[in-house]
């Protein structure tokens, strides 16, 4: 097979969306609204001042479709968007599928992830309600270092409690957010109540996304001139990276294909895959297409395979809000696989929601097969691809070897929500063969 | 200051050019001959077979003015390439300079630097002529694990000496090579007659590139079905390189600049320099443009600088042809700086000549000073530079600061040869202020 005429759709940067897509009123059926923890009462606005900024609060209840970005936004997305999308032509010929394989890539962004497009947005709202400070929680990394680089666009402090097993594994991620000028301590911490009554509990625990956003909301509350910033799970974080599933769609139109078939993405909080599934979802509901999403979750965090629908918090210290999602329980601890993005007990309410309605499908997937194919993916493609981002490769896998089984065609979108050059430690353990199939 | 209207351009593949660009039937005179050793004759293609393929032969001694890239090699290119062109404007802000800054960024390349360029080639003219391995050294791993990628794209062996001062300080380096397959040791290593004797001679070596290269050219000549590759200095190297000049030209273009006024370019062996400015100096040469060249060596390896012109080997063994260059001495063992891929005790004969024409000006720049300009440069334009790229940056600040002070506004190129993603540690260091000045 000769390469295929047109190998990757690079958009002019005029073609950065001007608005942030909201699936809520689409929706066939409203999703349940965030709960107060005390009154159990759907939460007002004021709820959340104590850690969010008004702009932010308006989005995550927003019902209007279209939200504008702000024109600073957009000018901070020109670093590194549109972000491509490439056709994995050697991935095909490798499997000898006739899938055309699609994956729409973020690694390119300033930390090598989807991230900052959700903290740029976060840190100019923040900012521009007048905040100094934001405080987050980070697992792999990658959202600590994108709010790390945002607040230094936008003159911020920033301080990150990164999940303890990933802190000391992968030692470049904080190096890379002190690059950028954040402050960045291993979670479970000493700073917080929560971190030391965390650590009094479990003394010998790797941490978890829980337990550091416990810590990060902590240090915001006692603080006036801070906020808290999340990097998935919330309505207007996947608002946010509603650009990615914007850009997709435009993307495949320039390859000339009519549609997806399918589009594959990982699922931990459920940033990445929101960003990229909502656009393509809204074709399917307004009836132009019949696009199979399906998310790729890991088997150490099944929220969506093996969790229930229910009110839970999303941290582990309780002092969230309570959100109608699928959830492991807000004590969950996975274990501690390479893909730390994706360690978390609960699944994005939007996402939950349209799981819940039939509108997409889950699969969870082991690591050494996240790995091989990531590792496959790497040698065709010339791109290592992030921990996080191999759990959809894998899906893609499989669906591309059914078609060559079938003898069909599908038209496969991988979402690669990452890149993995500060994952090599994870790699070296799969080549060794050491690494547990978690 | 907004943001211009234009901040990149991102050519589509169709613009990949056809062509390498071989500037020496444009010199105003020849480049002097590489010399054989023992007879200090001209060197006859056939006392290069034992370790190189006919094709990368006949390139090095070739003054035919462009040579065709042949169409496998630009089907991998187009993983990759065209590598895009920015404006620095957020750089420029932030330094209040007249200046219209452009960096032409060749991190986002498989192993995230410019070396795939010429590795691929490289891989592909010893695959035609039934090669079934490479042998090569690599300084910071960048040209390393170039290798490593292009290997297994034409699937073939690929054994790679690093310098035992990168591999041991920037693991993730060698994690990568192995990601692609390839096998790798430290160097001086016990497996070669050379690496015994620079261990026994010098038991406490960080190693350099010198000695690296005598290690891998030994275990090519061992070997018939293998060949030795280079990842700069040689003529056919520097030529696989102008993709990267070229396309500057027309992204310059598309800027709307009619040409650059100074191009910078960090100076190991080589190799980026050339394929960045050959193009541009083709321009200077046929009268079209002035574009002042400048070269960014390190203060720890100051071949132009410091150096002599004269005929020296490549390597640390003398096993290399006798090569026409500045040079600091084969034995000459640069101090352990984190640039480890500009370590390097002598430049490209194509450059030297250049330089010793006058067609290019050099500078050098102490590590500090270039990780201070990196350290901006991320944090303004959200790419960490590699350490190399750092000094390019570091030599663009000092002419964007004169701008200001002179009131006037040159266009500036700078080529950004890699991502520093794998330098972190290095970034660390400078950081914690524990970076010594070298």
């Amino acid at each position: 097979m000769k390469a295929p005429e047109k190998t990757k759709v690079v958009l002019d940067e005029t073609k950065i969306p001007t608005h942030w897509y909201n699936i809520v009123p689409d929706f066939p059926e409203p999703p349940p609204p965030h709960l107060h923890p005390g009154t159990r009462e759907p939460l007002a606005p004021e709820d959340m001042t104590a850690i969010f900024p008004m702009g932010l609060i308006a989005q995550e209840a927003s019902t209007e479709r279209w939200i504008e970005i702000p024109e600073p936004v957009r000018e901070i997305y020109r670093l590194w968007r549109p972000s491509p999308m490439i056709r994995a032509w050697r991935l095909e010929q490798e499997l000898g599928t006739p899938a055309r394989i699609y994956y729409k890539y973020e690694g390119a962004s300033p930390v090598g992830s989807h991230k900052t497009n959700s903290a740029v947005a976060q840190a100019y709202f923040n900012k521009i309600e007048g905040k100094k400070r934001l405080t987050t929680e980070t697992g792999a990394g990658q959202w600590g270092s994108a709010l790390a680089f945002a607040c230094d666009v936008f003159d911020m402090d920033c301080d990150i409690w990164q999940v303890r097993s990933s802190y000391e594994g992968k030692p470049y991620r904080h190096v890379l957010m002190e690059t950028f000028g954040a402050t960045v301590v291993a979670s479970p911490s000493e700073l917080t109540e929560a971190g030391k009554a965390l650590r009094e509990r479990f003394p010998d625990t790797t941490g978890s996304l829980g337990m550091a956003i416990s810590e990060a909301i902590e240090a915001a509350v006692k603080d006036p001139d801070a906020s808290y910033s999340l990097g998935s799970v919330l309505n207007h974080v996947l608002l946010h990276q509603t650009v990615i599933g914007q850009e997709a769609l435009l993307q495949l139109a320039e390859f000339g294909e009519q549609s997806a078939d399918v589009v594959y993405g990982c699922a931990g909080g459920g940033s990445n895959l929101g960003g990229l599934a909502f656009p393509f979802m809204r074709e399917n509901l307004e009836g132009r297409t019949k696009t199979r999403i399906v998310a790729c979750e890991p088997k150490a965090a099944p929220s969506l395979t093996e969790g229930e629908y229910t009110y839970d918090f999303g941290d582990t210290a309780q002092m969230t809000p309570l959100l109608k999602m699928y959830t492991l329980g807000a004590d969950f601890v996975p274990d501690p696989v390479h893909a730390g993005g994706l360690r978390y007990h609960g699944m994005a309410p939007l996402l939950s929601h349209a799981y819940h309605l039939g509108l997409m499908d889950a699969i969870a997937i082991k690591q050494r097969e996240a790995f091989a194919a990531g590792l496959l993916f790497a040698r065709c493609e010339g791109i290592v691809p992030a921990s996080e981002s191999n759990h959809a490769i894998a899906g893609a896998l499989r669906e591309a070897k059914q078609a060559k089984d079938d003898g069909t065609s599908p038209v496969i979108v991988i979402g690669v929500s990452g890149s993995g050059q500060l994952d090599l430690p994870a790699y070296a353990e799969f080549l060794a063969g050491e690494m547990p199939d978690s």
